[in-house]
Parts: structure tokens; C-alpha cells; sequence
């Protein structure tokens, strides 16, 4: 049996979803439509709206259901109306690639966004800004201070976007808490399906809409209401909140990983562990070996890892985010990244630890090779 | 047993694409990832683009999958690069609602584009333009002279766009022997699931794209590719094509339909019945009763229809599709659009007729009352 362990490309989809999806798939309906058809759709849309403005700590209202993370990324960076846009150098691409006026905050050695930096950066201008931090970063899973992000913003008066597609079902997150104005969920990254996502929209500001047609959530976002993937969240995202203890139990597995494998090759490199860190990500640095070789290497032993993000894969060049971090170049390029969820057992992390172990021999890399 | 005559708004899931969907939903993968699990999506997502090509008359390598049609229109309509957008006055809202700066190109009374004032008005302003102007309509069925469109767009170099959201399914759909160089599809109308689309690129001439963020799509349109719904999509397309002939045979239905109902109530209206149309639309006016009573009366009596599309639901102003073909604003506001499709049988056009014609009796409006 291959070991799925990239949970943060996507994460397989959980039964309750699953029922969810089939429900909705079997039984037609236009979320907008008037007839009994459409309200039943309708129903499953708003169901799905509480379910997902509870694991994240909004109201339902506040939440306008996308077509995943980068639409939501891209409608939030695009539509705030601010004269400014911020965005910290570890940004996900769907952020990065919104708009080509965005100034980019630089990050610490640990991949956290270097709070100083941003501080001067809003003094050095006082137009209106929005700020765009990450609650988790999705290559090396290190948590940003997003309640100090946003007490720096308030202090300049700039709106704060939180991009927090990792976050939710891995850990608690509480949007109103950490003091958002806008914040970014994405379905299948918590168990839910590929084709639904959510910006929500906590200061009640109507943002520009990027999709634009019929008046869908509430002329926030145009187009028919995909009702099988928002129910699939929904249901997701209600089985991903009562799962979170276990989740994070995940951390000492992944503790565990490092651990062996630190002992395994002594100049391995854990790339963020300084930060506070989601409780299922590792990313990990074998120096000398191309991350897209030990990829390959592990996929053939029945691993599955990836090599940065999955979106930028087929890409040649270095992770962003570690370059961000003053990694240098080669070690960059030889970081992966493995990341545990719903599915991963002890077992899991024992196949990724034989399968690594003989890439690190055949490479001459082991500590007992020496 | 209700009885669902609006597949214009949504259809029914085809079995052949729940069960891609179910097999995809079961199988974990970003399209984007290396490993054995990405691959495997990623040949699920060009399964799905050949289906849906295909279908159309494009090359698999010329679409782009998109969250939906409204997604496909609003791409196409603001990352086409002319200097001039033409519209016509009956294009759905995704079209309309792209951009601020499009011109609109009048109605003929029977519901398709004035030939004559497109010419003109390209003839009026030589900058480049495109033209966008969708085969069928989704209201009325009427189906646009397309190729004369293309013909008189050629004349002026402007680049032609056709959103077919409507079409393909119900009607053969060739987008190479139309010409044109841009075409929209949508899964859910026939009988995929909501959630994917799909812009065919037929010029090779890339678009400013839309969404952005990892490089998807080949760059044309960014976030995790939506898996399940984009192999639901591919399966239901081979499925329709498959259906074409017997679809074709839902115009007999229709026509009785019609003939029935004119023959109950001499008055009735059949908007667009000059132009060619969709074999399983029919937009009937009933003059003096309000669409929506109409619509909750036959909700009651277990017969599902709409007032218009269903994405604009819950307004109160007549169709714009009606208004600008000539309709009184009256008259406008007592149509509903009846829309068979894939699971229609002749019974549920005996069960309409039933429900209608209790409505017409109660409203004194039948023939045999007078």
C-alpha cells in the first residue's frame, strides 16, 4: 500500500464529505432557483455555511463561498480598495501572483514574517494598506504572529488579509480572535473536496468581486453555487473540527520523523523548526540530493512527498519561501516536504523513515556510513 | 413524484459522471503533484479535457477548465486584449456584468443578435474589438446565427466569442466549423456537475487570465485543479454526445407542450419561437400572471420551472433577454421558461400541462371559459 504523505497539496477526502457529496450529487438543484428543487440546494449551501464559519471562528454571513483558496486569495488582494497592498515574502503564490504592485515584507530566518520589517514599512508610508500574512505556511508549516500582524495594521490603521488555507482542521483557529478583517479557507485541505473555498469578509466591507454575473453570495461572488463541493466542506469541515486533538497528536510523529532522521544523517536540515509550526509538517533538507530526485526516489518506494509546493511543481527553481528565509540556493533545492493528516498512522511515518533511510545510504549520506 | 422541468439552470448529475466523480472523490490527488497519487489525477483531468473537446469540436490542448461558465465568460470577456468589447443586449449576466466598457448590439424580436447592427457597428469604429455573442439563449432557446457572426466579425478583424453554456448536450456543438475563436462550456447544464467549465481557445492567442497564482492551466488559470468535478464533467460530455439524437427528440415534447397550451389559452406567448431554438426550451408568457406566481403555483402543484435564470432569482424587473427583444414590460414579467433535458419523460410534459392548466382556469384565462 503507498503512503500518502501530502496532506498539504491535498488531503483525501473524509467520509463525512463524502456522504455529503453523493447527497447533493443525487438530488438536482440550483442554489438560486425558487422551486423546491432549488431551496433544498439552498439549504445544503447554508448548512454548509455554518459548519464552516464554526471551525474558523466567524459568522455565517461573513463568509462568501469561492472556488478555493486562490480564487478567495485573489478576490481579497484584488478587491480591498486600499491604496497599498503588503504581502510578506512567504506568501503562496495565489497571493503573490494577484496584483504586480504589492511591496513584500521580508521574513525571519524561522519563515515568520519579520514584524519590524512591517512595522517600519507602513510608517514609511501612511496611504491606506492592506497587509496580507499567512496564518501557516504551506512548504514549512511555521505559524506567522497573526495577532501581532494585526496589531502592528491598527496601529497604521491598514486592513489585514490572513490567507489561512493550512490552518484550519490542523489547528484551532479563531478569526475573530486573532483580528482579521478578511481570511482565506480552503475544502481540500481539511478533508473536504478540490472546489470549494471561502473568503471571509470579518469588517462587513464589501470587497471589488472578482467573478461578476448573476448575484450570487450576495454580488460578492458571481456564478452558479457548487453545491456537492460547499456541502463536501461543510461536512468536512465539522468532522475536521471534532477531529483536532487528534490532530494534534500528529506533532509528536512528526517530532518523532525528525528526530530519526536528524539521527539517521546528522546534516539534515529542518527548515522553520525555530517557529512555532503546524503539528503535521516537516521540511526537511538533505544536502546534495535534489529535492525532485528524492521525490522520485520515495514515490518508487511507495511514499508520496512532494517537493515544495504542488501547484509550482514541474518548476526548477528553488522554493520562494525558503530563499525568503536566507537559505542558501543548493539547500533549497534539496528541501522536502512531508506532511502528515486525517489518514497518517505510525505506520506511515516508519515506511517514509525505511524509504529515507535508503535514499540517505545510496547517497553516502548516513552517519554510520562515515 | 416532482417533476424537474428546469435543466437550463442545472441538470441532473448523469450516472456516468457520479461515477467518475465517486472514483475521484475516492482517490487522493493534487493534479499538480509528481507522485504516483498526482499522476493519477492528473490523467483523470486529461481523461476529462479529450470528453469535453470532443464534444465541442476543439482540441484537448485548447481548453482551459475553469470553476464554471460565469469563471470561462468573465476570462474571456476582460483577458481578451482588444481595444473594443461588443456584446448583444441578450447575453447572460456573466457576460454583460465583465466589464463596464462593452458596447451591446440590439436584439431581433425572435431573440438573436441584428445582424446588420453589428456589422454597423463595427464598420463605425475600426480599433479591434471582440465580439462576444452566445449560441444559444438560455432563457428563450433561441439559437444565434453564429457563423454569420463570425463571417461579419472576420470582415472586421474583430476576434469572436461564444459563450455555448446552453448548448452542447442539446444541440451538436462544432466550434471549429463556427469559427469562432473563443467558446464557453459549462458541466452542469448537461448533466456534469457544477463546479467545472471550461474556455476553449481556439486562436492559440493567450488571455490576460483571471485567477492567478501557481501556474495551472498552463498558465491560463490558476488553483488546485477540481478533480472530481473536471472528470464528472468529461464523463457526462461523452454521455451527452452519446444522447445528442435522443435529445433532439425532446422538440416534439416541446412543440406539444406549446400547441397544448396555446390550445387551452389562445393568448399564451412563446417567446423566440421565430428564431431556430434549443430543442427543450420554451419561454412561455401567460399575460396578467405574474412569473413568480406562476412559478410558486406550479412548485405547489410538484412541477419545478423558472422565472427567467435562475442566477438572478429573486429579482423583481422583467428579463432583460425578453425587454430587449421588444417584450412589454407586462408581458415580460409573466413569462417562465420550461426546460426539459436528459431525464424528461412524456409524462412530465402531461404533468406540466395539468399544473398549467389549473393555473390558467383559476386566473379565467383558459379558452373553454370564455
Amino acid at each position: 500500500m503507498p503512503v500518502y504523505l501530502d496532506h498539504n497539496a491535498t488531503a483525501p477526502v473524509r467520509p463525512e464529505a463524502l456522504a455529503a457529496m453523493t447527497a447533493a450529487l443525487n438530488q438536482v438543484g440550483n442554489a438560486s432557483s425558487v422551486h423546491r428543487y432549488g431551496r433544498d440546494a439552498r439549504r445544503r449551501v447554508e448548512d454548509a455555511r455554518e459548519a464552516v464559519a464554526g471551525l474558523i471562528g466567524v459568522r455565517p454571513g461573513d463568509l462568501v463561498f469561492t472556488s478555493g483558496g486562490t480564487e478567495a486569495n485573489n478576490t481579497a488582494l484584488r478587491g480591498h480598495g486600499q491604496a497599498r497592498t503588503l504581502v510578506s515574502a512567504g506568501e503562496h503564490e495565489a497571493v503573490l501572483q494577484a496584483r504586480a504592485d504589492a511591496e513584500t515584507i521580508e521574513l525571519t530566518p524561522a519563515g515568520t514574517v519579520d514584524l519590524d520589517a512591517l512595522d517600519a514599512a507602513l510608517a514609511a508610508d501612511r496611504r491606506p494598506a492592506l497587509v496580507s500574512v499567512m496564518l501557516a505556511n504551506n512548504e514549512t508549516g511555521a505559524i506567522n504572529p497573526v495577532d501581532r500582524v494585526v496589531e502592528i495594521a491598527r496601529k497604521h490603521g491598514a486592513r489585514v488579509h490572513c490567507d489561512a488555507v493550512q490552518a484550519p482542521g490542523k489547528i484551532a483557529v479563531d478569526a475573530q480572535a486573532l483580528g482579521v478583517d478578511l481570511l482565506t479557507v480552503s475544502g481540500h485541505k481539511l478533508g473536504g473536496p478540490q472546489g470549494a473555498g471561502a473568503l471571509a469578509v470579518l469588517d462587513g466591507r464589501p470587497l471589488t468581486p472578482l467573478v461578476t454575473g448573476g448575484g450570487q453570495e450576495r454580488k460578492q461572488r458571481a456564478g452558479t453555487e457548487n453545491v456537492p463541493a460547499i456541502a463536501g466542506f461543510g461536512a468536512a469541515a465539522a468532522a475536521a473540527q471534532a477531529d483536532l486533538d487528534r490532530i494534534a497528536g500528529l506533532a509528536a510523529w512528526r517530532d518523532r520523523l525528525e528526530a530519526q532522521a536528524r539521527a539517521l544523517c546528522p546534516q539534515v536540515q529542518i527548515h522553520g523548526a525555530p517557529a512555532p509550526r503546524l503539528p503535521n509538517t516537516s521540511c526537511l533538507g538533505l544536502p546534495g540530493v535534489r529535492a525532485e530526485t528524492q521525490v522520485m526516489a520515495l514515490d518508487l518506494a511507495g511514499v508520496a512527498v512532494s517537493s515544495g509546493a504542488a501547484c509550482s511543481s514541474g518548476k526548477v527553481h528553488a522554493s520562494h519561501v525558503l530563499r525568503a528565509m536566507g537559505v542558501a540556493e543548493a539547500d533549497a533545492e534539496s528541501a522536502i516536504r512531508v506532511s502528515l493528516g486525517w489518514t497518517s498512522a505510525a505506520a506511515d511515518v516508519d515506511a517514509f523513515l525505511d524509504a529515507w533511510a535508503r535514499l540517505v545510504r545510496k547517497h553516502g549520506l548516513a552517519a554510520d556510513a562515515a
